[in-house]
């Protein structure tokens, strides 16, 4: 295999994610709001908890990335169906403004996320993205156990 | 953004991929022989079926890229958790091999997949990663659902 190979440019995974993140906001506008913060199986978080820690790793991991700012909160917190959308739509904006700033050289550099998670940054960067689909996909069963039909995983448009 | 820049190698991206395998595997070995192909939540397939959308996706993709054939089935079928081990480990080796073979202008040039999807390679490749960890998520409901904890989502090794 080549290493010089581009498999993917920086713009093609901007797009990509915000691909993703638009499926999620799809997602989060057609749960219910009075079962957002309460609905949940076997012990899981509800919604409300699964998108919390989407913005708690989305952002704050650009933000570290590019201003050396690696705080974060994980605490549960309330937040309704209509605070996560606002809080959705202002990182889509945030993400389109820090990403950029990520330098050339610096998606292979070592870095070290919130002081624990260690790896190549695209690495680091990349597990924001797994880790929304992997509870988005929990999110898609609540759908299912509440006999709605969720918007579909793969139009990301 | 420096489109020059190295997001990804080829060699980490299969490296990434290989590794979600590896978690996916550990959740198909931890589930119950018993409910692997029976137990379901809000008619959502079970764990027995999403695993068969995996491996008709994975390395028929892959054979796709390399060999121009796309064939494959997304037919139910009967599908054990002991034969869905040795299939993923077939795949495994299959992936392996396949993958270099994969040419590095390859990733960025446009493809159709089995007919019907269209996209840049590396796109069409990132879903079979992509739809394997929402399928995951899924499974882990299946899990908290039925008492047990499953293989954490973060271990990759």
């Amino acid at each position: 295999m080549a290493n010089s190979a581009i498999v993917i440019t920086p713009e093609q995974l901007l797009e990509h994610w915000q691909g993703h993140r638009r499926v999620t906001r799809r997602l989060i506008a057609a749960f219910p709001a009075d079962q957002f913060e309460t609905f949940t199986i076997g012990g899981l978080r509800p919604f409300s908890g699964l998108v919390q820690e989407m913005l708690a790793i989305g952002v704050p991991s650009l933000k570290g990335f590019v201003h050396r700012d690696w705080t974060t909160s994980f605490e549960p917190r309330a937040l309704s169906k209509d605070a996560a959308l606002k809080e959705w739509d202002a990182q889509t904006d945030e993400i389109n403004a820090l990403f950029p700033k990520i330098r050339a050289e610096q998606w292979q550099e070592h870095d070290k996320a919130f002081g624990m998670y260690e790896g190549p940054t695209f690495e680091l960067l990349w597990y924001a993205l797994d880790n929304e689909i992997h509870h988005r996909g929990q999110a898609y069963v609540y759908f299912r156990a509440l006999g709605i039909e969720p918007p579909p995983f793969y139009d990301r448009s």
